[in-house]
């Protein structure tokens, strides 16, 4: 749907601002061009101070992004000052408690006994820091994604397998639905991408209008 | 779910009937070891003559799953006679009537344009022939998975400029949500992998008891 700014939205520096190597490859396949610089921010937003998981998830990309932009400002601007910075935080609730990343084996086979025949919510927050507009003024633009994910009934022995293949590490939810962790899942409602980690159509379809007024 | 099974299933001998990269990919994702042969069946069965597209595409896996099976059972079994085949056969529906593959460019922006902001169901039919009882004798599972798509708006030249990169070629319903197409879709309610063309939840789900059936 932006297939056809593509060349367009190539023209201008893009800076992705995160180390998720699956939010550079949804990035990837859509054929976007960009840079990568890791955020630095420290992701320790007090959870209890947000109304909604996804108000966390939105200041934490927003929060990614800010840093971003502040360290590119501060800095010689070889590549010429970014036209986009996009930054997004991914995390799954259950009774409305956040879960990120497990911290070790145990933590993960805790997480997906809880996903075991359940249906959880996995929520990302984006944020779009740009120059696109005709005055070249800093704005930002700022969503959230909601997928549901129904899991099968997972058995003791299924998880223990999976949990020792190393799969769960370092994912949101202790599980990849883009691997051998999606035979688990009964189905999804919403954006297949966005349980992945990146909220592919919302993103265009903020985008979109800030390509056409920029033209 | 059928984590804990990889070893026992890995040390049969499984055929994928199919040509799809895609099928293949998805298979290799689980983790599964296979051999690929690709099914002869002319694919020319008479749509009308089935009550739902579900009965086609699922009359359409058995017989690629039959021709094969067959092709086999004539041959010298240099690795042995296999264990499973697996069979599929995906296609996408809107208002009842059956859509493959486009035929040329012109036919994919057609289907596109139908697609734009409406929701189409994709349905897999699934055919395992098998010998996994203890009787080793030849049995099939059959079944049929459907997932919905709901894609956006999408813009003529959006439209053009999708079919002039090639994506579409070869895919049913000219798109395939596991490339920049998937920016294009607003939603899914089902499994993701039924989508990219093969059901590999339900897959995993009708095989699970036959394996336990076979230890």
């Amino acid at each position: 749907m932006i297939y056809h700014y593509l060349e367009a939205l190539n023209a201008k520096r893009i800076i992705l601002a995160s180390s998720s190597a699956r939010r550079k490859e949804i990035l990837d396949t859509l054929g976007l061009k960009f840079e990568i610089l890791v955020p630095k921010f420290a992701e320790n937003l007090n959870q209890d101070s947000f109304e909604h998981p996804k108000d966390y998830v939105v200041a934490t990309a927003t929060a990614k992004a800010d840093e971003v932009r502040k360290r590119l400002s501060s800095q010689d601007q070889v590549g010429g000052a970014p036209d986009l910075i996009v930054a997004c935080d991914t995390c799954v609730t259950l009774d409305g408690k956040i879960y990120g990343k497990p911290i070790d084996d145990d933590h993960a086979a805790q997480m997906l006994t809880m996903w075991s025949g359940r249906t959880q919510e996995v929520i990302s927050g984006v944020c779009l820091t740009h120059r696109l507009s005709a005055d070249r003024q800093w704005r930002s633009n700022t969503f959230s994604e909601t997928t549901s994910v129904k899991f099968h009934t997972l058995q003791q022995d299924a998880i223990a397998a999976y949990v020792r293949s190393g799969e769960p590490r370092g994912k949101a939810g202790a599980y990849g639905i883009q691997g051998p962790g999606g035979a688990m899942i009964e189905g999804i409602v919403g954006d297949y991408y966005n349980v992945v980690g990146f909220p592919l159509h919302h993103f265009c379809k903020v985008l979109l209008p800030l390509l056409q007024s920029s033209e």
